[in-house]
């Protein structure tokens, strides 16, 4: 059976957004005269990200975007880093930091090649807008966006790869999901699709989680540019 | 306020399906060495698309793809014309004609002009996964599909338009309907969304529906390029 889509996870696997939203965040505290580690704040802030994806799959928080969850943690995180005197504008601005990421320098020429063969699309927890914008943003040319927001649940969840292999009118093993952590495709080879495994630095270069396969994967590679010669293109 | 995404009817007003339709049914009638009107059976299949729509709409009829409307509408016709002879491939081949348009000359270049500007999404009530296979195959560079897929309901109902609104992320106005039908765009309007009209002959040469804005559209032109030369792209 013939792979005839690719769907992508983004965030870690197509796109660097701790490095961006550091810098950011640089230039935002030298604009307030405020000394922080941002480093830290960035990674405190993602970290809000799973428990409230995780109460929103067991039906204990009703349906919420990823936005609303990482614009209400500000609410915690601006007071602790001592960013106070902020305009609702710019904390809009900085929520939608996460829009503005760094694509991997073999992101777009991969995506590139494999456009020729394969349809693309992104297959991610974060909001159907957002994935819209960073298509925009590091100039990614996917076919199309799929997200935890058609399914209304967020990855592992099964409806959302359920969701995406319907949408794409395909048998699973015809669909290649391609992401950087193992609890991805893991969930992705449950429901029959084919998986592909490459190690990235998202978390910074003192990362140790999801550097090898954890499983047999289909393809496992260096970087996205390695996956598209592994498939021809 | 500002226009930030474009979403686009497709069937009509960015691609031509029918004399693509028509062409391939000649080809098969050839093969099968069958003599037809396959004008008129094209014109009749498209006939069987607005009563299975509006049965779902209402609630009459589960939801159902265009796909699976099509497809039944062939057991009809196919016998009715003469083409008894067809394997299942070859039917699902031909029930894929949809995927298969020309589209009109001014579109993939209009839609390359309008892409560096605005998010460019598809707004139509064909299948998610034809769409995808539309715009590959006639390199339209959509950034993103919506479909009635998505809301489970098909244009003119209300869910379509909310359902894009929201996934775009944007207010109503900020978001420009493109289609070469009236009705479509009433409906756009109705829910507070910007309107571009074009006139297409999709029925072909004879047609006389729809070749006139019958309201006060935001923005009226003569195609694609002609509406990215009024957007300032």
């Amino acid at each position: 059976m013939e792979i005839r889509a690719l769907t992508f996870d983004v965030f870690g696997t197509v796109v660097d957004w701790r490095s961006a939203i550091i810098a950011e965040l640089e230039t935002l505290a030298q604009k307030k005269e405020v000394q922080g580690d941002w480093a830290a704040f960035v990674d405190e802030w993602k970290a809000f990200y799973r428990p409230a994806m995780d109460a929103v799959n067991s039906g204990e928080r009703p349906w919420t975007n990823v936005d609303e969850i990482y614009a209400r943690a500000l609410d915690e995180l601006l007071p602790r880093y001592g960013l106070t005197n902020m305009r609702k504008p710019e904390i809009d601005h900085l929520t939608h930091a996460w829009c503005r990421p760094h694509a991997w320098p073999d992101s777009a020429p991969a995506l590139h090649r494999l456009k020729e063969k394969f349809a693309l699309s992104t297959l991610s927890n974060g909001n159907f807008s957002w994935l819209v914008a960073i298509a925009k943003h590091c100039s990614l040319p996917f076919d199309c966006v799929l997200t935890a927001e058609n399914a209304r649940a967020y990855k592992p969840d099964p409806r959302v790869y359920r969701c995406a292999i319907e949408m794409l009118g395909l048998r699973p093993e015809q669909i290649l999901m391609v992401a950087c952590h193992n609890y991805d495709l893991a969930a992705a080879s449950s429901h029959g699709m084919r998986t592909a495994f490459l190690p990235r630095k998202e978390h910074g270069g003192d990362q140790t989680a999801d550097q090898a396969p954890e499983h047999d994967w289909d393809f496992v590679v260096r970087d996205l540019e390695d996956l598209a010669t592994a498939l021809s293109c």
